[in-house]
């Protein structure tokens, strides 16, 4: 069992953002020697996978200039400040597709990219959905398609590469656990 | 169905590191306005589920700068350029446990962070794997402790956050659907 820290020697701070900020930091490896990491700091995000009552997975379509590709994901968003994860989570339901939820049930939180980046995501099931009469609306640069699809439908857009990103895949697989742990 | 793509107006170049870059797009959106993202490059991903002749799950334990954190990930690493997603899973495979394999399976890719980076990790499972007399050694600046676990010990470290990234997260729980389909 080997020491794996490395001491942060220098920090850089490159660029400040909306959402992410960079630093690079020279650090000093477990064998002495120096070396430098690109680190990325991310709020922190929330995913909700909302099953309707009659079995569908809810689900928004929306343009990822990252990728340049229109991609269908569960819904999701940043923490806001001093947010709640839970508190985050109802809030991008009802903004992204208009639902409330009677139960909101933490699954799992992972980081997407720890190699570079600390986005830590926190994954919810939502359960007794019932559209809200005035929902709140989405972010004002934020545009999304609306989609209901069977535990199939979403197998078949991962296989089609429509579905792509990592908490979505994770999100369906949970569901066909799930059924097939029923069986 | 709303029209859904954003035109990039302007690219401004931040940073370009050894591993990411970072730049800053102004685009115009849907509804004629505009914003600003910001925006990860990254080369893509290899992970590896590896899964012994005795049905243990090859993992390596690293410090991983941007969490602070030790944590258990199954073997994973970078494209190089031009570097076939295939051949860097067994180069990385070799490199961290210093296992080679008979059969080398692509499962699934995703991306891993879509909201605000381009990072695309391919996940592959490598079956009969065998010790390399000569295996390739690790990059200089990289550190990692082989651990060979089995499902439910792999389980049991995701409720204990030792694992805690998606990439593993998302191979543990292939795992137990592979099981529960079985059954």
């Amino acid at each position: 069992m080997s020491r794996l820290e490395e001491r942060t020697i220098n920090t850089e701070k490159i660029f400040t953002g909306k959402v992410i900020s960079l630093q690079v930091e020279d650090v000093e490896l477990p064998n002495g020697k120096t070396s430098k990491r690109e680190i990325i700091k991310h709020p922190g995000a929330v995913a909700v996978l909302a099953v309707t009552e009659d079995n569908k997975i809810v689900m928004v379509e929306q343009y990822r200039k990252a990728l340049d590709k229109i991609i269908a994901e569960i819904p999701a968003g940043k923490l806001e400040a001093g947010e709640e994860p839970r508190v985050c989570a109802e809030r991008e339901l009802e903004e992204e597709t208009g639902y409330g939820c009677t139960e909101m049930e933490w699954l799992i939180s992972f980081y997407t990219s720890p190699g570079f980046a600390d986005e830590l995501v926190h994954l919810y099931i939502a359960k007794g959905l019932m559209k809200k009469e005035n929902a709140a609306s989405p972010d004002e640069d934020e545009f999304v398609n609306l989609m209901e699809v069977t535990l199939d439908e979403a197998i078949s857009l991962l296989k089609q590469q429509r579905i792509y990103d990592a908490k979505t895949a994770y999100a369906i697989q949970y569901l066909q656990l799930q059924e097939a742990q029923k069986k």
